[in-house]
């Protein structure tokens, strides 16, 4: 197997201490590759950057016809959040328009991915709980898919209950590729995820954008989708993220969604591309420097949008005493390697 | 820049999710490469994993005649130590051996790497001095540098520092390659960490285990300083740390010691052989399973030697609710790759 090119590396005073290998892919809607850097036909794990994708289920199961979620709540099924409060009370807001409650989730509890929240719950002697879970509003939307569906709740994280095997159908008609059991794994919040080619991630995300390829519900349920997480991009991050940060700047022209390990998603809207980039080792902020640096190159960012993005690419690395000791970047090659005319 | 080999690899179910690719090398005292696999030649900041070396300065600048550091007291110049009580206590012992205090140390103030410390210094609403800084026993050691050579201490820990000077020059004869302000940044401690061949490290520790190529005085220095590593493994690092573990497994055979950013350097000692590691990414875990294959082939461990090092080429993954969901180990033809006959 080839090695993907250094896409991002960090350097420490004037030498590079660490090297960043990926690949990305920009595609459009008839599958057309804009640019292409590394092996874009490795499947990987795209984790929670395709949660817009997997909440089209809510649609093609008639939860939306028989829940009317807020576009908030539609935003939160899309999220990766901090549960700070606007996040673990509208996902409860969620579980109530189901007639459920926190312990139907199954995505188990972690701390707050936010700071001062974590620091109050623990200054409150309180233990988080599955509210918190950064996934929290897509398994409510994962919810509302089984009670639409008439299948008992229970288990339905599992890889085999028709929730999954809903969520699974829908992925696969969005990307155009079969998934598949021998490539698959369980995600961090207990559902399945599944492998498949990068760029099969882009051009499903092209899709979405575009309706192009898809069933006009399918498409109205897209743009639904993309609709509410671009307008409520602090609901489907939190204070201070690059997604925040990224789909605030765009107003609506980019949807951006990070996925662990190091995956990032998203389409221009306006230009009906789609986007997938992995880092090879899940190095998070290398990914983030990989990503303005196709944001920079493809999304056409006017100067307040490239403020944004030119902070991820050439990102501060500090040491104990706060002094400036060197930075993560984007390798400066990045833009002409093995890139196919736009 | 030919890539060097995946070496680790984190799987996710049935499918690989994360390549850390790097390079290594085990060398005699004379030079010679036992094994290595990966490009040797690469300049790389040894970051932490060469303290022991540089505490050698402790004895070439006759700080040990006039101050008398106990065996613990060297081991904590060692040392990325966890900031336990055992740890904080003896800097402080070292210091005060020194007619120094915390207000002399330059390093910083961090959070104990130990969790439960961690806890009880924020229970008792305390906050974290340089005392539990993982360096604050090497910085001591500097210290006692400074005042053996009757310089002023304040800035001990700046590039053109006499202290830094001689530290340089002494990890330049031991590993016998001239260090350049060319390839130099500042470590998260605020001293300099100069970048120079993997190889270098690897045979610098070969000479330290075996006292060839050194003076009487060095090869005297350099074994006090391994054997007062190798005897208080928890002293040089903390409570459930790999190396801890793999010091007290091998009861004094084998030096180790981590390095920020996935550095792994230490010694076989009865054979007389040096080793370095550097994972690529910087990912700590991946070169864990790195150093694990490395010592697993050259070390000859006893059976309770294997299941620590087994322990650490197959680390399991774990999700939210605990199951687990995957592991990091190290690649399977880690062994075969490049390997000179030892």
């Amino acid at each position: 197997m080839d090695a993907n090119p250094v896409l991002a590396e960090a350097v420490r005073g004037n030498w590079v201490e660490n090297r960043h290998r990926g690949a990305f892919a920009v595609v459009d809607a008839g599958g057309r590759i804009i640019a292409a850097s590394g092996d874009i036909e490795r499947p990987i794990f795209p984790r929670s950057a395709i949660k817009s994708m997997q909440a089209l289920a809510i649609f093609s199961a008639h939860a939306d016809e028989k829940f009317h979620p807020s576009e908030e709540e539609l935003a939160l099924a899309c999220a990766s959040h901090h549960g700070e409060e606007i996040h673990t009370q509208g996902v409860n807001r969620f579980l109530e328009r189901l007639g459920l409650g926190v312990d139907d989730l199954e995505c188990g509890a972690h701390q707050p991915t936010n700071a001062a929240t974590r620091e109050a719950l623990r200054a409150a002697g309180r233990a988080p709980n599955a509210l918190h879970n950064n996934c929290s509003g897509k398994h409510s939307g994962m919810l509302s898919v089984a009670l639409a569906m008439g299948v008992d709740t229970h288990g339905y994280v599992e890889r085999h209950h028709p929730v999954q095997q809903r969520v699974r159908r829908t992925v696969e008609a969005v990307i155009g590729e079969p998934l598949s059991e021998d490539r698959c794994g369980t995600d961090g919040c207990s559902i399945p995820t599944f492998a498949a080619p990068l760029r099969a991630f882009a051009f499903g995300f092209a899709r979405m954008a575009t309706g192009e390829g898809l069933s006009p519900d399918e498409a109205a349920a897209a743009r639904r989708l993309l609709d509410a997480a671009t307008r409520h991009p602090h609901l489907v991050s939190g204070t201070g993220h690059p997604d925040e940060a990224i789909m605030t700047a765009f107003n609506g022209r980019v949807m951006q969604k990070v996925g662990a390990e190091a995956v990032q998603c998203g389409a221009i809207r306006d230009k009906g591309w789609g986007y997938a980039i992995k880092c090879d080792d899940g190095n998070v902020i290398a990914s983030q420097a990989m990503l303005a640096t196709v944001l920079l190159k493809f999304a056409d960012p006017d100067a307040d949008q490239r403020k944004v993005l030119e902070a991820l690419k050439h990102q501060p690395i500090k040491n104990v005493r706060g002094m400036i000791v060197g930075e993560m970047r984007a390798t400066e090659p990045i833009a002409g390697l093995g890139l196919t005319a736009g």
